[in-house]
């Protein structure tokens, strides 16, 4: 049989109905991995490497879906330009050629920033881990939400007390969830982020930078709780933020376990 | 200065007060690992290595946590008997002597069962990542949860009917989330989703248990849809589980990613 | 003091001398990602997002090395083509600008190939971890190393003997090692895996490729050992290349362990 | 046909011949996880999840192995006690009962110290990652291998001496890998390690122990350089020790990347 002709004969083995009676949440494909551009503060647009993963609701009558579908629709957005609210246009397309009633995307990808050695002016771009969320629910609304994880130092404040001679500093995260109905730049999360930790982390230091960064730190001691607060806050005064969690984990030069603080919006 | 004295000199930064009018939902340590033991249904308790993440909530007034009480109430529970509701003693004592109204804790661990070959009869044990989850919210209600991953196989049910020599087949993994006020065995679970996948994994297969093994799994063919109903059905009939979420991965042996479902009880 | 001026009055403790008597092999940095450019065959470069490691070794007399030198030089490779042969001007001048008798740089990043369905022509890219490893030594020679991880399919021919109605197959990776002093594509390495493997893993295929790719894995049954010798085989015959090392692995849909089998030419 | 006969009439595939004349250096199988004992310095023994990797080599003329015998030797093990030496035995029996001239086994776990604080006196245990290998080779020689990953805390000599308010200090890890023909603790690598970088990590630490461990940890500055040096000079000095090498890396709290040195004893 000639394969052209091969489809005329397959069993759409995916189309039969199904009497469980469950309808499915989401059922989709995950793990794909494609270069993409996302919108870019300074240069317009940046290309990233995203980790896709996208899903449809599926009724109770259906038996499944055609996956093939799913690769097919996210192959044209290649050049397409992706920020928290262009990200629909692609969803849209899934919900309508998966023929349901709801749709979900998740982008992620590692955003680079440019940082600017503070005194030696040196420059080198560091990565954060970024994930775009967008769905459509059943009823029509639209949910779209971002995720930022900035890395960033912490000083111990009740270590800095306690003793003369230094206290105990370390690296951490913070990660940052806004749900929004307007546009976000990254950027803008990012900073947030790191005006509330005790330090900014840049790639290249110099000694000179290593000692005003250090001497920064050591100036702004702040517990785990208090930078989970001052991000809290910034978050709190943005209109265009609906809902947001935030969630700092240092980890702890002194033990090999780390703490974290979580504050949600809710 | 006498070391012993010292801690009546020593400033205790997080009992200061807090101006910043936020409450923290969550503060607390992550990543403390620890021998400690399970319920097991055949032989009464298991010795597994726990990854315990543990918190509390912080009221608007105060500034932080001591950190290292959690580690204090959780080095007592080494020989507890671990199971979805006895986590709970460990919970409330954390949450008293954290002075809050609120406490959260997280117990992830491999837990090993031992599989029978279903003709030879060998016997090795195969691990299953489970995660116990208790909290007590600020109204005084609790809530337990348990995860438990079951790694099956599954038959592609489209690619069987359009081949006569074979179909594509697959590791795949069935994660369930139940909530629930009463007792289950993570034996219970782990059955249910081996029941449901096309096929069950087994640590020893001779080859007599090979050929049983394939033929059981090339006649119960399943999209990654079908499993998660299945698994849904059997959820839905017991009475014990107040919530539930399934969701089913394959790790699709003619792609390079995986497709998915998800099912919720809400 | 200005800052400016602060570095004329900085302690160079690096520099020291140190009187252990320990030279050190490598001393860098790691976990560096930046984006950079590497060789395509068909599109002659393409961006990628690298994960760079880089050192020098130490002599005896020596305390230190100056860490930030490393991002500086890196800093100045970012429109660079990488490949195999060219990643040599990096490490040089690391090398000299280091004051090193020897360095090593380890850049790891996720390659993209257009993959097109074999009935449908349907494309979409696919990512390949890749490795490109160079070395400077102490007696002057060079090592070039390239690794490239390629996602393949297996059948397990035991299997298919022993049973009519199918046999098991799945997901399975086949790493390859290669030392050469000539420039080597990709593409090349990938290409062999692909074809020793029983079956190549495409992003998207329509049921009509769906069809011919599991008849066409169906007809190439392969254990790991089989995989790891063609592989073999072909690195053999293939005079550009000094030494190899072939690792295959098998997420076997039978068992949750893996199999593995690995061939060196040494 | 009567399942029990079945293997009567089972072809063995991997029995056959194979005439592509590639003898293979590792054949077998990973990610195997089960419970088992290790040599434990204060009690004798204690119970740990280990991940097991093993091999043996292929002739040339030989086409498979049986995977599944393997895993029924390595059930006969769970209740030996393993260290560096006794893990031969387990070695012999698979290099026996599969027909091979050499053997490899690799086994992966997290060991338990119990660690007191250094004031307060209080103890909880610390998981240090574990790996001991064991090979025969062809010609008869055996070689055991231990690897120890031991987590500690580094203070930045630079930045101490060019700031007076504070120094970055944060975690990192010291691995250790030593090849001997003699029973080593893991219990003296961890300790030499420990001995060896700024500061040891403890799970509790009460206020009077965190200004007593960082009091001593800046007291005690050390380049990755350093510690790497220190370590080694210790096992140079170790007459049980073969060969050794000692990875140390920083998870520098002002960067979001690395500095590592590595010394090895050829």
């Amino acid at each position: 049989m000639h394969e052209n002709n091969a489809k005329f004969f397959m069993k759409d083995v995916q189309k039969r109905k199904d009497n469980r009676g469950l309808k499915i949440k989401e059922v989709g494909i995950s793990d794909i991995f494609l270069p993409i551009f996302v919108s870019d503060k300074k240069n317009q647009k940046q290309q990233v490497i995203a980790n896709i993963k996208a899903s449809v609701g599926l009724s109770r009558a259906k038996k499944g879906v055609h996956m093939s579908r799913f690769l097919e629709i996210i192959s044209k957005y290649q050049n397409f330009n992706f920020n928290n609210l262009s990200v629909y246009d692609l969803l849209q397309e899934i919900k309508n050629k998966l023929d349901s009633s709801l749709a979900n995307i998740e982008i992620s990808f590692m955003y680079f920033i440019e940082k600017i050695a503070p005194v030696s002016q040196k420059k080198f771009l560091m990565g954060y881990p970024c994930k775009i969320i967008s769905r459509i629910f059943r009823n029509g609304k639209v949910s779209q939400e971002l995720i930022v994880e900035i890395p960033v130092s912490s000083v111990c404040p009740c270590s800095k007390e306690i003793s003369k001679i230094g206290a105990h500093n370390q690296r951490g995260v913070i990660t940052i969830y806004v749900e929004t109905a307007s546009f976000i730049w990254l950027e803008e999360l990012i900073e947030i982020a790191e005006k509330s930790a005790s330090g900014v982390l840049y790639p290249i230091l110099k000694r000179i930078d290593e000692k005003y960064v250090v001497e920064k730190m050591f100036n702004k001691p702040k517990f785990v709780e208090d930078t989970a607060r001052e991000v809290a806050l910034r978050l709190k005064k943005d209109k265009r933020i609906i809902n947001f969690t935030v969630e700092c984990t240092n980890y702890e030069s002194i033990h090999n376990h780390n703490v974290y603080a979580k504050i949600t919006s809710k």
